[in-house]
């Protein structure tokens, strides 16, 4: 980037670039749509940014993010306790909560197990996650991670952490996603899904 | 967008996805990824937007974007003042920084006539670029617009409002990109390129 804009504009563009989604030509483009439309989007943002660095916090039981702590899914009352959903991360939590499949609580992990990233069991929510499921009436923890090799691995290590906690184990089916071609799928996933079938 | 995340979050993912190239699903990401590196990236940006929107101002001479006004290119004396660029955007100016093609001053017009959407001259800074081409000891106007209807209709327009300001009046070459591979390209681009061939 030439100096044609000046120190500050610069930095504004750098800081947009590191946002997943942006390289430095998308964030050149977004530094130009903020300053075209200050009170509508430069000055909100500002704002908005600030409002969150300032108020949202990780939830203490679930490890979600929200202003309030525990946060209002841990905190509301009409979920069910004996349920608890571990994701990845809070992307995941929102997804799920998306899909309005699961009424019951969450825990995040922090990431998966991962021996190329040097990533192992003390780096992740593991421990809470063993206390929650002896301590808290807890029937069933069930594993929402991805159909990676390091989710799988993180499947079957929590699974075997688990183990003596008196409760039972599940993970989500592996299968046809709706909408899903055959045509378009890959090997994998129409291999698990013939494994998985069921009575039509 | 499910009320799992407090509102605070749901309003800085609604801006985010406000912004060129950001959708609902990478301004969540790009969301998380923000309140996830708060001391890095969250922060800082908040302060950069803060600082932009206190600072950054439309230069009075050229319509650049600056911090100071006149611009830092407008008040570069090494600079020839003979030759003014004409642009659609700053985004267009940038580029046209980082080539580092053009050692003169520049005027953005602040958008192309559009009879579709209904821009007329009146809207662009047509007025200021034709007292500029008169008064300031200017000899040629390069319009650098793009090669498009629209960009082609406004050079035209443009053309016709400089005939009288004892300006020459150029636009940039038509031709084969850098790297083009006759294959890729599109038939417009060769028959330009075709038309405008020169002694190799």
């Amino acid at each position: 980037m030439a100096a044609s804009a000046g120190p500050e504009i610069e930095r504004l563009i750098a800081l947009l670039s590191k946002l997943p989604g942006l390289g430095p030509r998308s964030a050149r483009r977004a530094a130009l749509a903020l300053l075209k439309r200050r009170e509508q989007l430069l000055q909100p943002l500002a704002e908005a940014l600030a409002v969150a660095a300032e108020r949202v916090k990780t939830c203490s039981l679930c490890g979600s993010l929200d202003t309030q702590d525990p946060c209002a899914i841990c905190d509301d009352r009409s979920r069910d306790t004996t349920l608890v959903c571990v994701v990845e991360e809070v992307g995941a939590l929102w997804a799920m909560e998306r899909a309005s499949a699961f009424r019951g609580r969450y825990h995040v992990l922090g990431g998966l197990l991962s021996a190329l990233d040097g990533v192992g069991p003390e780096a992740l929510r593991v421990n809470s996650l063993v206390t929650r499921a002896m301590d808290e009436g807890v029937t069933e923890v069930i594993l929402a991670l991805p159909a990676t090799v390091d989710g799988q691995t993180t499947a079957h290590y929590l699974a075997e952490r688990l183990s003596n906690a008196h409760v039972s184990v599940t993970m989500l089916a592996r299968g046809v996603p709706v909408g899903g071609e055959l045509d378009w799928l890959d090997d994998g996933t129409i291999a698990q899904a013939m494994r998985a079938r069921r009575p039509a």
